[in-house]
């Protein structure tokens, strides 16, 4: 089959590899429909060293092609949503709805069985599959594919946040995260978001998902605006999206004493001091989203059409043109791209 | 009348200074039944280069002697609580319950009006003294003083890290705040209170005021023991009540997955990487404790005695022998030293 191989130096391209098969008695076999990349795929794209060549690729849904023998409840046909992370489904962590911290777990790509292919193994089929009431063609697919990552984490993020109805919100970041987690603030009730953007081809975008206010101005200057847009109190909850020293310092300088900033950007290069916001009493939570708890919890939404971030989906190749796709995303010219094998 | 000055160099004396009096219409003079050292007055004394000299003491009760026209509320001859900081109990922060973010407000001490001394002068009176129902010689008021500032920073620390019913903590810290951090999550419910000490003469105590369990190991083998003590996973809590980079460190290693670290230790070269943490999806909340909103909510069990935090007492002194408790806090001999002038 074709897969997506990315090698130091941002060089990426699809190459032959041996068909993804049935290993395990719990894995299962899917061909993938829908694949996409990851503003966290940048990270590695950009890394000038990384470990060796890895099979990239988070987000899918696809149509189930095979099953172990103890891959219960599926079918083969059937079309499925994975969360962006397996796990063994049976663990305490994966109990206690935090399949992220699962011992057996790991990230799809991360080390194999990359989605940006024509199929993809998956382990565990079982605990991770989610099985979608609709065909390979349906227009939704995008939609829902953003529940594997996206729009899971910045579910995340909002709640981490405490996100209740009334609160001032501010999204540090418009990448497609950024994107969803306005959409999230805005799904559970929040009486104004504020999207942090550097990027002003993006506020358009933004403002369909769920921003009532963009904000361009970088550094203090934001942190700033977004102060006089909440009667200079700053907001009740921040979402640090991007994960740099930067937006970190955003974050910090844009929520308001007592608040909270929910965390989902993959933290690089930060150091967080907290005797500078120990008189502030500033909460933070967040980290890697468990998306497998949120999929069944907003899948509803999604399926119905009151929840449609697909928006995020500026970009539409073919696998063979993956490289584009991470390119595009590289230059900023694209939000986020949906591989179509 | 007498004060404490506190100078660079852990100069600690007793010294005529004017008489604490009503300067503003809302001030009121307390004359001081009891005071205390705080973990916190000994970075000061500890501290070889501080700004200058400093009136120190935050923590008092004692009888209302004067009162302004606006310290509405009050009475003179009542017996009062005070919280560790005053706030003008009327700007938004105030009305938000955070009074320790108002911008009129300050710690007692931190730049005048000290309360390891015979009088100190109370600003904003109306919004932070508490009427006490008892005279100046109830055996209560040392539990009761435990509320200006370190019940009601264990509080803190346990309610920011979501001690609940059943839950596992890990209290990091021997010291008052410590303890009370341990009574904090046992009155919350918690299962199992562990508290990590390195002081073995304080085992007890911390029996006496909530821990179930104490930890003398340090660093690594004493978050192999938290581990070891529930069942692998680690604290669903930890109270951070230390503030160095060894005690985060020890915090961070001890909570589970997913769990919260309530920090209200003040913090001192403590850097955190939350690339270090961000797989595990922790919480940190926590901070000044707003005290003014948590006396009223606790007063009754001290009143009743069903929560009785005094054993944190274990040295007592009149004011002109307030060096010595100095010296016994910062040797370690004693836990928190009682003044009585």
């Amino acid at each position: 089959m074709r897969a997506t191989i990315l090698r130091p130096g941002g060089d990426v391209r699809v190459e032959s590899v041996p068909d993804a098969r049935v290993e395990q008695p719990r894995d299962a076999v899917v061909r993938v429909c829908h694949a996409a990349v990851c503003g966290s795929d940048l990270w590695r794209y950009r890394d000038r060293t990384p470990a060796g060549p890895i099979r990239p690729g988070h987000e899918f849904v696809g149509v189930v092609e095979a099953l172990g023998p103890d891959a219960t409840g599926l079918r083969v046909g059937q079309v499925v949503l994975a969360p962006f992370a397996w796990s063994d489904g049976a663990c305490e962590h994966c109990l206690a709805g935090l399949p992220t911290s699962c011992p057996a777990g790991a990230v799809f790509g991360d080390n194999a069985d990359g989605a940006q292919a024509e199929a993809v193994r998956v382990r565990y089929a079982d605990a991770n599959l989610v099985p979608l009431p609709m065909d390979r063609d349906d227009s939704r697919l995008p939609a829902v594919l953003t529940l594997a990552d996206v729009m899971s984490t910045g579910h995340h993020a909002a709640t981490c946040a405490r996100v209740a109805p009334g609160a001032t919100v501010a999204v540090i970041g418009d990448g497609a995260v950024g994107l969803c987690a306005a959409a999230a603030a805005r799904r559970l009730g929040a009486a104004h978001v504020v999207v942090l953007s550097h990027h002003h081809a993006r506020g358009e975008l933004a403002r369909r998902l769920g921003a009532d206010t963009v904000v361009h101005e970088r550094g203090p200057a934001a942190a700033e605006r977004v102060r006089e847009l909440t009667g200079g109190r700053g907001a009740d909850a921040v979402l640090e999206c991007v994960g740099t020293a930067g937006s970190w310092a955003d974050a910090l300088a844009t929520v308001r004493d007592g608040g909270a900033i929910g965390y989902v950007g993959l933290p690089h290069g930060v150091a967080l001091d907290p005797a500078a916001f120990f008189d502030r009493n500033l909460t933070l939570s967040g980290g890697i989203a468990p998306a497998r708890r949120y999929i069944p919890h907003l899948l509803p939404e999604l399926l119905s059409g009151s929840l449609d971030p697909s928006g995020v989906f500026d970009h539409r190749v073919g696998l063979a043109d993956v490289a584009d796709a991470y390119r595009a995303m590289h230059t900023r010219t694209a939000v986020k791209a949906l591989i179509t094998p």
